[in-house]
């Protein structure tokens, strides 16, 4: 069970490993539009910074038709008006109230006592300044299942800026942790790209990332959500929101913060998360088709393109450019990112040669040399182009301003995007930005996909058709997700009880669990170790075995290839000098085959995680492993591997024999069902090598870690 | 001899190659700053574009001082002034010629004759359009032997354009293939970047990109060259002018396109340019210190921080910012990028706790927690920061514009770097960036690196640390070139005379140059093959050998451990049966090791390349090989080695025995000179598997390609 879930027992459906299935249901749309709002610690003290919060937020209530209460236990009067003495006093029910003070845990029993939905609260020293700062947040979490829901705390009033009211389509909704970091997406209005809602999460004593990412996705106005996350407060709830935004076909675009150790230290000393592997974060928004970037500015490029954009048709990317360098450039960069660009069909070619000189490259990049641009011609190219099925986006690069030709260009692509469900992605690449046809031209447009640089155009247009691939297949894997453990459960429970686990018991539990390893037989003689090789069959494979012997190659009691009696004793007697040696594994030996390992690692955030790659050196050295969170289903498992950088190994790489993948995707699947089924008993499984023949997969080495 | 190269024969020392060791003399001064010029083609028509160059080429003479004489067999007046009907009719010396007309070849002729010092060639559909045009562009180039020098075909006047002259400190000097592609950077004039010239190199018939970096690299006021290119005319010719500039402590920054095969296809049609192996030229890039960078942003912030910041004193990179969740996240980015946060002194972090409340952190990134930077504390705590001798660099991001700090803060960073010679780097994240704060404070400082993205800061200040770093180190390597063929050559080169190469006579080849191969004979029976391995002693390896047979292994024509003569009998026996299989190969079968693969390839580009990898799938499906081109020093092997992914596996990586690198490093070295030697005659060469012991390398096997 998922320590940080904050989820009554009873509450919900949870799966074999006490996760829940389905996420708390909130309406909070009264949060962002509340009629009555409380302003706990309202002041009209100058220099105060809470008497600026109190006078924004008043000024907010007075724009969209809300009541703010002021709250001061030392106050008659704040700015004139009436100010209560307690938030008991406030003579209506409050949907939102705004807890300013140092210590809020005594105005949160107030406030459940007065029946307040929601509560911010802005204190900050919790989490993020060690265990007793966690503590107290876990209880303002616990409170909230009986009193208001609580945002925060260590956040504040971002929620009720000012939004720009005039634009309109497809909107980003924000989820930031941390303030100063979600402004750049919600300042993008001044770009014309329309934001509707900003949740600065804070510290997640009790309302996360995950809360908001499915009220947002249920938001007709939505077109994407983007979010800047320092932690997430619980592995489940993060997947089960991004299973709800899937689902809804609503992209999410994030950068979470901790790819490094420095990264994440310092996350965890601003808002007290949890990071677990990033490595496994990664994987599971994978997993879900969650947008992953690196910087501010892509989030917002890229949410920006993904909110607006309708779905691409067919077609791969046309790249359109006044200079053949331009057009090379763009081509490169695109190419270099795996996007695919298609010939242009001939008769488009032959449409385009009869306004850009024929000795000019037409066939994508496209290359009209300039002048085109400056007349009629300039508009009949756009028009071809965007006609051509082979289009599926089409990429404009701008390099510099050059009013002769880029004013006019930048007025022609606006206007051919008001007549294309294709995306317009347009670059203009001119350092100051200061120029009319990017202010006014390009940016006023609500069609088109402004960028300022290349490289973000590129990541931006490969995430719009990425996530529309990802839609193309996504299944949900909640409904399919074990509720009751298998017979194997019981066995494999009985198996670990026994405390620390030999390879023999490990091999036990993967056969418990329907994985072949080879016919092995635990002995504790010589000759008993000769009648087990007899009964096995020649030739055989023994190893020294020890409560405390590991890395069994490393220190020479691996003895293969023994083809006779006379050589297994002999082999025996050798182990069986080493120090901590009580017993030998006398093992069928496997031949052939590739190497691959596939294990389970118990991550802080996610809880039992698989792993998969292949053997020896490219897991360690080379470090190509792959993570998948269950639940997750064999397409998926297939994808893991795919992704591998070594996979061509098992994919009969260079006249070698087709490995059989399909019987290492089931042994996935059925390590990730013991995974879920043990949570809590095994703590980390390592089945390596486990060598894929051209038929079958046989585990010849296991360790399994019982959680102490 | 290098086929792009195009000087004459006496002209220069040259390597063992036929390769120039130093690059041709000419004062490019006088073509940036004529007294005299003519525009051949001149034209008042309005509209033509003729009469823009024509009229923009006039004002900048009036700016500068310097005659323009219009040329024009039609015409007897331009713009009212009298205008010569031919070149030769110009009544002083022509230093630059601006060529407008379409056919360009009879004009040069006169220009020769008139001995003007430069033309600028406008004509495009030269070696873009393929054979024809690029026989004409030769033609043209070898004409600059004797006449004028050639800027172009396919280019432009750029070069005089109206550059600032008001902004002062370090400059950077834009040398671009192409003019759309360069504007961006001319253009950062207008965010107050000195940007002192501009090389519009074109198709480079005849002057080209080495020559203007040369140049620059010798001007004073060049702080840094910034680079724009699609295909380089010569490879050696640009290691030559990066040694230049290297040894000059000038940084180079490059966008080079053809990353991907779509990219180079477009460059080439864009240029007419070669293209070569992209991962070649990138590592000859390193070896000289050249940053490169994909994006027009990236290359104009790269370029202007090289230019602008002194080298690095001591320390590291130190992260300032107002808001945790910033600091987090730019730290991220830093450490992910391999950029070291040393956590500041003692004394430091004293002195910070004093202005910033003790539950902040102020180790490394430092977090102030916004209220600090609106009063005199922001200036106290940047004075602590840049006065620690930790910190080498300061970042400050800025996420989003935020008058009541930003602005404050923005004032006080720009007058901190006033008063410390270490690199001040701003990120202004607002994605309007019209903020006066952004503007007028941060851009109007001469002295404060500023940036729009997290990405490209990071970036920057990696490439500004690895610059310096290699400044540390770099030796050139054009002293120590080969000059003359070593003994080993003559024998190589009758080896190799005979046609195609066996095994045995590439590892003879490999013995002539001193590289160590196993004991071994070939022999044409199975009698002499037991005779042979009674010789070289047991066990021996057996390889069917025939004229025309490769990929022995996948066979089954390699026997492995023989021990008898009986075993070598019947494994010659299996062998000959193979068709095409006349004799076998009797080896000493070498054990342990490491399996590497050393290689010479032929760039199109460079010609002779070394390649070093590890042995088998570590080259064919992770394709973790290392290029250098020669000449290189054993320091340059070393890290040619060091680079692989793979590497932990020669140094000892998991308890194994630590490989002879040493042993490696002189594999590579005798490869190299091999190369150079034999170009001409060996095109290719892969000795694969070399065996690398813990004392010693050995050639296992050895394929070499004879050129037709």
């Amino acid at each position: 069970m998922s320590d940080n879930s904050p989820f009554r027992a009873e509450d919900i459906e949870r799966d074999v490993s006490g996760r829940v299935l389905a996420l708390r249901d909130e309406d909070l749309g009264v949060f962002f539009r509340p009629r009555t709002l409380a302003v706990v610690g309202a002041s009209d003290t100058p220099g105060r910074p809470n008497t600026a919060v109190y006078r924004r937020l008043r000024a907010w209530a007075a724009r969209v038709g809300a009541r703010v209460h002021p709250v001061n236990p030392g106050r008659d009067l704040v700015d004139g008006e009436p100010c209560h003495r307690s938030v008991a006093d406030v003579p209506e029910p409050i949907d939102v109230a705004a807890v300013l003070v140092g210590d809020p845990a005594g105005v949160l029993d107030e406030l459940a006592a007065a029946g307040a939905r929601f509560a911010v609260v802005f204190a900050s020293g919790f989490a993020e300044l060690g265990d007793d700062g966690r503590a107290a947040q876990e209880r303002m979490g616990r409170l909230a299942l009986d009193g208001p829901r609580v945002l925060g705390p260590n956040t504040n009033l971002n929620a009720f800026e000012e939004f720009r009211e005039d634009l309109d389509g497809p909107a980003i909704a924000l989820i930031s942790q941390s303030g100063h970091q979600g402004r750049p997406i919600f300042q993008a209005q001044e770009l014309g790209v329309r934001v509707s809602h900003w949740a600065p999460t804070g510290n997640e004593a009790d309302l996360e990332f995950a809360d908001f990412l499915r009220h947002f996705a249920d938001l007709p106005e939505v077109g994407a959500v983007a979010g800047y996350v320092e932690g997430f407060k619980d592995g489940r709830t993060l997947m089960l929101a991004a299973d709800h935004a899937a689902r809804r076909g609503v992209p999410v675009v994030v950068v979470k913060v901790g790819r490094t150790r420095d990264g994440a230290s310092m996350a965890a000393s601003h808002t007290g998360k949890l990071t677990g592997s990033d490595v496994v974060t990664s994987a599971v928004l994978g997993q879900f088709g969650v947008t992953r970037v690196d910087g501010l500015d892509e989030l917002l490029d890229t949410s920006a393109l993904l909110a607006r954009a309708k779905p691409p048709v067919s077609g791969g990317v046309c790249v359109y450019a006044i200079s053949g360098g331009t057009g090379a450039h763009m081509a490169d960069l695109c190419s270099a990112a795996g996007l695919e660009l298609p010939e242009l069909s001939a008769g488009t070619q032959k449409a385009l040669h009869e306004w850009i000189p024929g000795y000019l490259r037409v066939s994508n990049p496209v290359d009209n040399g300039g002048h085109p641009v400056g007349d009629w011609r300039g508009r009949r190219i756009l028009e071809t182009l965007v006609a051509d099925p082979a289009v599926g986006v089409l990429i404009c690069p701008i390099t510099g301003a050059f009013p002769p030709m880029s004013d006019v260009l930048a007025r022609d692509l606006a206007e051919i995007a008001e007549r294309t469900d294709k995306p317009v992605c347009v670059v203009w690449g001119s350092p100051a930005g200061t120029e009319p046809a990017y202010r006014d031209v390009l940016l006023g447009s609500r069609r088109l996909a402004v960028f300022r640089t290349f490289g973000n155009c590129v990541r931006a247009v490969r995430a719009y058709l990425d996530f529309h691939e990802f839609q193309g297949r996504y299944r949900s894997p909640f409904p399919d997700a074990p509720r009751t453990p298998s017979p194997a459960a019981a066995e494999g429970r009985r198996l670990l009880a026994a405390g620390p686990a030999s390879e023999h018991t490990a091999k036990e539990l993967l056969r418990a669990y329907g994985i072949r390893t080879p016919r092995e037989e635990l002995v504790g003689s010589a000759a008993a170790a000769a009648r087990a090789a007899a009964a096995i069959g020649f030739p055989v494979v023994l190893k020294g075995c020890g409560p405390d012997v590991a890395h069994k190659s490393d220190l020479g009691l691996v003895h293969l290839d023994l083809r006779s009696a006379a050589q297994v004793r002999e082999a025996y007697r050798q182990v069986s000098a080493h120090a901590g040696v009580d017993a030998a594994l006398v093992c069928e030996q496997v031949r052939g085959g590739v190497e691959a390992a596939v294990g389970l690692a118990h991550d802080e955030l996610f809880g039992p995680t698989v792993m998969a790659g292949l053997g020896g050196v490219f897991v360690e050295v080379f470090q190509d492993v792959a993570f998948r969170v269950p639940p997750f289903d064999e397409a998926e498992a297939h994808r893991m591997l795919a992704g591998l950088r070594g996979f061509p190994l098992l994919d009969g790489a260079r006249g070698r024999p087709r490995a059989d993948v399909g019987a290492l995707v089931d042994v996935i699947m059925r390590v990730q069902r013991m995974g879920l089924e043990l949570d809590g008993v095994l703590s980390e499984l390592d089945v390596n090598p486990l060598v894929v023949l051209p038929d079958g997969a046989v585990a010849l080495d296991a360790l399994a870690v019982v959680r102490p």
